[in-house]
């Protein structure tokens, strides 16, 4: 056996494709169609989603159903839903829904914060407080996850310092989040950085530290979930057919590949519990409906290695 | 700082883009080209090259320029230049050309052994061994690398036994190898896998153990590259713009690509030497000369970050 600390023995992947994908690209998914995604989605064995984003419809017409989509999967049974929500506003429309989760992202980039959310990364500390008191209000269930996002860096500040992403990933757990994660959104980590910032991450967090979220910009979103399944993550974001891409790097990659990482976790012995015969139909389903839209991923092309066993959880 | 041990402070890539790369495509490429390849590259850092297979033409008229590429190369200051021999025929022209280093590859899947070079993997070791005999007869410094091929499986035989690989290794060195290396020849390799496989490898070899060369066929070589950086091996063969692709998988990808890995060793502090930018010019050009046939990779489109600074070595 290698002589490095073993890897956890199972992993979730959740699936972000139907919010993260489908958000970046022009093509407009109907409902009903988003549906059969996540019906199938289910069949594949994918126990957690995010099926789509409560923000201002004229700001993402892709997500203007996001609350039909989330009632239909509270008809799913075993399904865990999440919903992303930029404030107070989208977390009582998670609420009303009664999401499983909802995930309130924080740019650790106070150049990005400003520029994208138009809110200091500690404004939006202090809207997860008033989130978390509406929650604590409502008597749902519904637990609030704080993303910190840019935090291997941006496109517009440039470097952004891991004392800062810790300071607000502290920050967001004093304020009530349940839950906090991590995000490279424009795919500047790279291995080394990765295991830096998630082992402090879970040292910090503990338990409630939950999920790590890669882009694969730059080719290294596999390389960067082996660094943090060494640190013990095991819930990693992906999207079905790499969907989505890079607003700032046309054409480049988006989330890393939920079947590609499927395989690698599987083939590592890290179950999934994942199909991953039913996973490359559904890509090709769901790659049909977005013709012209760029998908990315290797699985599909070159198939399973003949000497492919599924991880089998402990 | 991470608690993982330490990577090597510097690596070497090896650019196999001439040999791997151009033999797996229909397009000829010219030897001037060639040549202006070989000169660019170096410009670029790269210092270690594989120009060439000194194959039957008949088998390979790609390859059918090796003698005069490989002169051209030695005029080259600085460069290393290696070449790949099938047979002692192969290595008594490598020999006459004054390689700098040799490969025979041999296949540790008997199966593959026997469709691909019509010898058992043991006939290749005792091939070394009169190629050894050839070399030190002839009073050159040309050094001999026996690479272990199919090492994580075979799309004929399926599973590749990791006592086979390691015998087999064992045997070429005990035959006279001066090097040994491991490759994935079909990707079937995976973090885990290439964990334990190199970190026997590193382990019996010692320093003669010199090179990894993966192939990206499932999107994992960069992956696994990180993992063969923590088992402390700092040499690793890469194809530019990841030209070559897989005969048993139409469509999918070849080696890793050398501008997307020396973006990943050198953001993680690992110094290679190379101009990125001056890559990524070559790339362009050589894809220009190729057109129409498949090219990887994924930093020509992203851009490196804003952020990055090169690996320093120490």
């Amino acid at each position: 056996m290698s002589s490095l600390r073993p890897l956890p023995g199972k992993a979730v992947i959740r699936e972000v494709g139907m919010r993260d994908g489908l958000q970046s690209i022009a093509t407009l998914v109907p409902t009903e169609r988003k549906c059969e995604w996540l019906r199938n989605a289910v069949a594949a064995g994918q126990g957690e989603i995010e099926v789509g984003s409560f923000v201002p419809p004229k700001l993402l017409p892709q997500m203007v159903d996001t609350a039909e989509v989330l009632a239909y999967a509270r008809t799913l049974p075993g399904l865990f839903a999440s919903v992303l929500v930029p404030n107070l506003k989208g977390a009582e429309r998670a609420l009303d829904g009664d999401a499983d989760l909802m995930l309130l992202p924080l740019s650790a980039s106070h150049q990005h914060s400003l520029a994208n959310l138009r809110k200091t990364p500690d404004e939006v500390v202090a809207e997860l407080g008033r989130i978390r008191a509406a929650r604590d209000a409502s008597g749902k269930k519904t637990l609030i996850e704080g993303g910190v996002g840019t935090a291997f860096g941006c496109t517009i500040q440039g470097e952004v310092k891991e004392s800062e992403v810790l300071r607000l990933m502290q920050a967001l757990l004093d304020a009530g989040a349940d839950r906090v994660s991590l995000a490279d959104t424009v795919g500047y980590a790279d291995p080394n950085s990765v295991s830096r910032l998630f082992e402090q991450a879970v040292k910090l967090a503990g338990e409630r530290f939950c999920c790590g979220h890669f882009h694969d910009t730059r080719g290294l979103a596999l390389a960067n979930v082996y660094a943090a399944l060494q640190q013990g993550v095991s819930r990693f974001d992906a999207s079905l057919a790499g969907i989505g891409g890079c607003p700032h790097a046309p054409g480049a990659s988006g989330n890393v590949c939920t079947e590609d990482l499927a395989f690698m976790l599987e083939a590592m012995g890290v179950a999934t519990g994942l199909d991953i015969d039913a996973l490359l139909a559904l890509r090709s389903e769901v790659s049909g409906w977005i013709q012209g839209e760029p998908t990315h991923g290797t699985l599909w092309r070159a198939g399973l290695p003949r000497t492919f066993q599924p991880g089998v959880a402990a």
